[in-house]
């Protein structure tokens, strides 16, 4: 059986990997657009930064680990079209060579594209001029070389949670950082607006400048580096920078296979259903070019999460050599940490809850992640999102300090929504405490109390 | 309506505020035998440590706080009777003085005792000779009045997580420290050996002695403190301490409830159902004096923990003034932290599993808390139980370090344990993930796929 598999990153390597653990025989071939396999992408800050020296460290695994695991890689091949009645992938590999590559079963893993927003002469500057998508090694590597031949200032285009890690990691760097943000918040697609100021004054805190309700207009060279013109709530600005970062999200990366027949589904991604099938005879897809089933709403959405990547391709790649597993759908669980502050999020806030349906409410609490008696205690700002008709838990968010467990709380939650559990249950779950790291009832459970005692009164 | 409620720790007073707040009218009385209404037990160690300057921030709530939400407490007044026909409870206070208090509904929290070990010359030593049974505020004191005037050496009889709490805060007041357990390994109530042997390292590498195996025979003064007796694997020897710390775990306090009356359950505790009913008319009973359901087992165990208390307490208040509340059943989940190691535990360990007609089995991993390229990543040494019959997830053990989550790492898999949930859920999961703080599969993932694989294979 040969499985073909395009995309070399967290989708693709799961789902070769997953293929060759329960069929060893199957031959898995990857077609990998570039040189760098199975790569931690969400590593990209960390190394930008410094705190990760060496760039080969950010692989999951190895070329030989993969090998190793009966994975036949092609490097810097890019797939060009499918055809799905010959059932064979064609390829431009070296200096313009060509191939076709048969398959029996194809696993389309080609991730997603930056977004460009509209501004004007965006499409003429690049990685030469300081501007970049960052999305790729190459640019990676582009934007630590801007960094090593000096450059000193740097602004952010949206204030996601890529946009915000590189904004730490730059001001690490030493460089004045500027993140620009169009809609009036940090982690607009994250938090609420009372959780993400506490974000915010957590960036300025650390020196970088936080312009929200501020769109780019244009970027142009000056001079002495760029200038970023901005219209900052109809008021026109500018800024100067030697390095300009968009971050403005992605889309899914389909153009190849929706030449091929692919049908999509949510916002342009490939449709697949929750075996990963796509509507293409033993075609299979996953990860960030596929939409993303979810528990708690009918349809499909899109979340382009490396986790569900993961999963997804774990799925697929079971299927491929005769499988019959689901992928449980996400919940578009995240998490990031912003200097000395954590922010996570799981489940529907309140806007989408209602617009999926529920009829939901939202209640803050301010709970201690742990005793206060015991030093070193901190407050977690938690938002928990509940159905008032049903009293199912739909959502929560958290934001506290880097010693507050912030990433594992929100997982608690993450498992009670999985298996469709109310607010109430998770006052009842027994959950572990010592002074030191929690209380009797858990910030989580506090917060739960705090809903229901919110809808009584 | 009276509600009388005897015992002011964590389930008589999590009765009381419950029953307050749903009823807001209710008269509620507390009989507390001492002083300390609402003391956080838990955190003595922190106290003697010292990294707790002031005893009375243990306090969960202030007297003022509990009289402020409706509760009126008798101090230093012991309850001596029971009387179910007449609906009183007759009590001792003052010197000498008694009464009879009157009540519609009681609730029995008297909590539990401190074992008392067969050692012979225990019971003619007490606080005034340096041996201590530590389980009150009063003890707590005479134990730091101990430390206070330069008490130099201490042997702690118990290596469960109180003895290892005061190990590691007697070690931090400089003192020479010897733990004694007569099981073979430290928490064995908690771990299994392999993970127990991590926390006896750490103990010893920050200057505690442990010798496991070791029975305590007798203890008697010497001219120069006390000379503890042991058995080491029968082989006889002496230990000579300022100071002797018994803390071999504690049974139901029942006495008072037994003689009016009331059924006993699993190991004396009392009998109740999971409305915190015992079987006398309008009486419940909540927390250390009771014995536990479960949600693993079909018959009650024993868990004297404050978590679990805290939630009967709140059933029992619930059911008192005329609520419907089912205590939702313990998993005896539960951590400590032993210097900077961090052990939990929930759910049922492998031969407790096979006790209770599952058909367990257990697998070992060693997955990082977070990415390795990141810096700090630590292993967590992790045992997950599950039923190979059913696939379902029975339980778990992680040690790590004090950065790696574990506390809430343990309640991620209470949670989905909570639920009935299998073990190949757990990978199912949408967790969070950001490199500093976890992998795109969860360190409980990755255990749960070991699991599985070791299944397979």
């Amino acid at each position: 059986m040969r499985l073909v598999i395009i995309g070399g990153s967290d989708a693709g390597i799961r789902a070769g990997l997953r293929a060759r653990q329960l069929d060893p025989i199957t031959d898995v071939q990857l077609v990998v657009a570039d040189d760098y396999p199975n790569f931690s992408i969400c590593g990209i800050p960390y190394y930008v930064s410094g705190e990760v020296p060496d760039w080969r460290s950010l692989a999951h695994r190895t070329k030989d680990d993969l090998e190793s695991a009966g994975l036949q890689l092609y490097l810097q091949e890019r797939a060009v079209g499918i055809d799905v009645d010959a059932r064979t992938v064609s390829t431009v590999f070296g200096a313009g060579e060509t191939r076709a590559i048969g398959y029996d079963r194809l696993i389309i893993a080609t991730g997603a594209l930056p977004n460009k927003p509209p501004i004007a002469g965006l499409d003429q500057l690049g990685a030469d001029d300081g501007v970049y998508l960052l999305h790729t090694m190459a640019d990676t590597f582009a934007v630590t070389q801007t960094l090593d031949r000096g450059a000193r200032s740097a602004v952010i285009v949206g204030a996601g949670y890529i946009g915000l890690e590189m904004a730490e990691a730059l001001r690490n760097r030493g460089l004045d950082v500027t993140v620009v943000e169009q809609l009036g918040q940090v982690l607009p697609r994250t938090l609420d607006p009372k959780l993400a100021t506490l974000v915010e004054t957590e960036l300025e805190r650390n020196g970088v400048t936080v312009s929200c309700d501020t769109a780019v207009t244009s970027i142009a060279r000056s001079d002495f580096g760029l200038q970023v013109n901005v219209s900052l709530v109809d008021q026109p600005g500018s800024l100067a920078a030697d390095l300009v970062l968009v971050a403005t999200g992605v889309r899914p990366d389909t153009q190849l296979a929706v030449d091929a027949g692919a049908k999509t589904g949510f916002g342009g991604a490939l449709f697949v259903d929750t075996g990963m099938r796509t509507n293409l005879p033993d075609v299979y897809a996953a990860g960030d070019c596929v939409h993303t089933h979810h528990r708690l709403l009918d349809d499909p959405t899109y979340v382009p999460l490396g986790t569900t990547a993961h999963k997804q391709g774990r799925v697929a790649g079971e299927n491929a050599v005769g499988g019959s597993a689901t992928y449980a759908g996400s919940l578009g669980t995240q998490v990031v940490r912003i200097f000395d502050l954590v922010a996570a999020a799981t489940g529907l806030r309140d806007p989408e809850a209602a617009g999926a349906g529920y009829q939901p409410a939202t209640v803050y609490s301010e709970p201690y992640d742990h005793k206060v008696y015991y030093p070193g205690a901190t407050p977690i700002a938690l938002h928990l999102t509940g159905d008032t008709v049903t009293g199912r838990l739909l959502g929560a968010q958290l934001v506290g300090g880097s010693s507050a467990q912030i990433a594992k709380r929100v997982d608690i939650l993450a498992t009670a929504i999985h298996y469709g559990g109310s607010v109430d249950d998770i006052g009842t779950l027994d959950l572990s405490y010592t002074p030191p790291l929690g209380s009797p009832y858990d910030a989580v459970q506090i917060a739960a109390h705090a809903w229901r005692d919110n809808q009584i009164t």
